[in-house]
């Protein structure tokens, strides 16, 4: 039967990669690539360095990914849809490219657990009847890249952490808890919550030559990272950044029940 | 100055080791080991293999973790009590073993910015007036290796998904989250939520030949992982286990700011 292994590939250090990835990448006869229109050159050079130093022989095929609609409301659906139509080009570049017998790769930026399409596109092709093999080999998140480089922990002891989006962090900081991660955000949504006694650890281009850090309270550094984060969007035409928020300690976890 | 790295050795498989924890365990002088009374011998197995495979030729310090008193109903308070004298036991063997210029290191299970103290009683260490270098090198957390090997996404689309630990997830179901992945749980409070209509991945021993891994309805499921759960504990001593609870679709996420 025919294999796909989405293969984490960490956040932007070319040495986040894990020895099991690098088995992997050795058991692959075909990369397959999904080609944005907007291109993230750091995208493009790290997948590009991995493979040629582990899978020097390396075979990758290309498809076009699909234009999302971002003018509609629909959020939900024009993901959706969106997701369909990549399907439609994966379940097309493995059906023309990969033998019965053969393994094909997705190489997927970070965690592919985390905030991809990868396997829901994979799940979809699937769920048509087109039958394959999975395997999914985890990755260093730009989350774990992020708290390591300002050397804190994900969580206080004992609480809990939240993962979400800025779309949902710009609507309203989440109930009942104090720790607060946050990605794909387009409009520094933690500017909504300044007057909150919170402190913020943010960067951008994590891992990468153009790594950026800022951190302190965010009553503090808010206006400094929007600036930041403005100048060098402007500068490399594109941004990926991604904070955690930590409020006071707040109220301690429950108890150990009798 | 001395310098410390704090690395990442992944959750359970020596495979999730990064070729970043690879070449940072080649810088190191003297890896720092704080032996807990409970041996979980998959851990002691994971570390020795990891150091013979990257470090033949590597020099082990060991200091005796203290106890944490249990007992007390003041978890935050026991919980720092026991993390000052863990300081004491570390700044020990830091100042009795590591040249002024060397490095030292602790390995850590799984991501060491989740649930794990070593960043905080270095840092504790540092508040002392005692300096040295700090260095955190990511690595697969038990969350990263769960989904993976379930091959599910930790995160719905454009949704949230919340970290928390079994003592809080026995006490409530999160506030506006229908993803929560649990840890440190020892009581199944999976169990006190089968009435939601929700979906669990669960596993135990993960990355590591013991694996096991159940998924399905919550109501379907509970009591098969609970008993599995008992057998597991019973026949190895010891267990860590993990789980991801998704609840249906919820309320589609807030829209797009005009
Ligand atoms: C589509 S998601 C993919 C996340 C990825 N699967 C991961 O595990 O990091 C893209 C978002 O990840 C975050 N991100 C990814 N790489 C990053 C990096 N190197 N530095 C900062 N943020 C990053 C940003 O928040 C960005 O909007
Ligand atoms: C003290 S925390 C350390 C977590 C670790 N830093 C990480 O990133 O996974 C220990 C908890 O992690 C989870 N855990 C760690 N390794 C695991 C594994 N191999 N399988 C299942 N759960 C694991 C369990 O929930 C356990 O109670």
């Amino acid at each position: 039967m025919r294999k796909i292994i989405v293969i984490g590939i960490g956040a932007g250090d070319p040495d986040h990669i894990t020895m099991q990835a690098v088995n992997a990448l050795r058991r692959v006869d075909v990369f397959f690539v999904l080609d944005k229109g907007e291109v993230k050159q750091e995208l493009v050079d790290l997948r590009q360095e991995i493979l040629d130093r582990y899978v020097p022989d390396h075979r990758v095929v290309h498809g076009q990914d699909p234009e999302r609609d971002r003018t509609t409301e629909a959020y939900v659906e024009a993901v959706d849809d969106w997701r369909r139509r990549r399907a439609d080009v994966c379940q097309e570049m493995i059906t023309a490219n990969l033998g019965e017998d053969q393994t094909g790769a997705f190489l997927v930026w970070g965690d592919p657990t985390l905030y991809d399409s990868t396997l829901a596109i994979l799940g979809d092709i699937a769920s048509r009847g087109f039958e394959f093999e999975t395997e999914v080999i985890p990755g260093i998140s730009s989350v774990s890249a992020l708290v390591a480089r300002h050397q804190v922990s994900l969580n206080q002891v004992g609480r809990a952490v939240q993962i979400t989006t800025g779309r949902r962090l710009a609507a309203e900081w989440p109930s009942d808890v104090d720790d607060v991660v946050v990605m794909l955000d387009a409009r520094t949504a933690f500017a909504n919550h300044v007057e909150k006694d919170a402190e913020i650890y943010w960067g951008a281009y994590i891992g990468t030559p153009d790594e950026i850090l800022i951190s302190g309270r965010l009553s503090e550094v808010a206006d400094q990272i929007v600036s930041a984060r403005a100048e060098a969007r402007e500068r490399k035409g594109w941004i990926m950044d991604t904070y955690l928020l930590r409020r006071g300690q707040g109220a301690p976890p429950p108890r150990e029940a009798p």
